[in-house]
């Protein structure tokens, strides 16, 4: 078993800083091109799984465009020019939730497409975490921050109230990774 | 708190049947437009969490684009049109891997982009299915179909050897709905 080789990318769409999409010629192992593989480069981000002193989880409840409703997600954020997904991580969990401290764990970087990219949604884990300010206001985000039990959200997982994949996979792996 | 509004929506790049851009004009629930929201059509796929009858989980060994590498996934597939989530799911279990039967569990679907949406990843647990086929050979995969224990599923989802986020996301969740 094989890498493919890529032979060529050319950028064929850009969305400016957010997202461009790449078309790219890839060789296959067999020896078989592809001209027209599509790659989207784009949508780094650190997400953050925070969990307060007395146990409770940090929960944003907004309104998101993707799923086009409101929706409870965890804290996140773009990775700035030439940041590290932790410093991102503490810098929003700080500036959406006002929270701050506590013992810091990375639980992965997972790719957001398996086929095109679609960037790395970065993951992190943050025990015992206290507020330390107030949120700041978001420029597009009318937001609410919760605090909620473990079991409140592993409920919530399954009945469609958290229905971004980023944030049901980082509570999914970080409850696994608190039973270990 | 309220939803958007939509006010038009302009598809500014197709990448054929596999995916597009569209440049939409949305209205904030304070009066704010913004009149460059981009959203990305396409990517709606089922995935498996299937397990035989003496307790081993299918997985896929194969190099995948989107990380670049040779990795660990979960069997899924593309809706084709007019196809619902659970045909999907039945299809490519048996197409790619041999496995049918079972019984079938839906554990929900999550949205790829909380922004731009990108499709949906439409997730399934299927417990008992059985060999009753070979698997074909897919168009542009190279792929070895393996039988793990979820013991080791849970260590290698933290040492990078599942780097796709729906695969991930998809043994984590299903690992905790087994366990309710």
């Amino acid at each position: 078993m094989k890498n493919w080789k890529l032979e060529s990318s050319e950028e064929v769409f850009s969305a400016g800083s957010r997202f461009s999409v790449h078309k790219q010629c890839v060789e296959l192992p067999a020896g078989q091109k592809i001209d027209d593989y599509y790659f989207i480069k784009g949508f780094n981000f650190a997400i953050i799984y925070a969990v307060t002193q007395d146990g409770f989880v940090i929960l944003e409840k907004a309104y998101r465009h993707g799923p086009g409703k409101i929706v409870w997600s965890l804290p996140a954020g773009h990775l700035s020019p030439n940041e590290i997904p932790l410093d991102t991580a503490k810098r929003e969990l700080l500036e959406e939730c006002g929270y701050s401290g506590g013992t810091w764990t990375e639980i992965g970087s997972f790719v957001n497409n398996g086929n095109q990219q679609a960037g790395f949604a970065h993951m992190f884990l943050a025990e015992g975490v206290t507020k330390t300010t107030e949120p700041e206001s978001g420029d597009l985000e009318e937001m609410e921050i919760c605090l909620l039990k473990p079991e409140e959200l592993h409920k919530m997982l399954f009945d469609g109230q958290i229905p971004i994949i980023s944030s049901a996979a980082l509570i999914a792996l970080a409850s696994l990774k608190l039973q270990q």
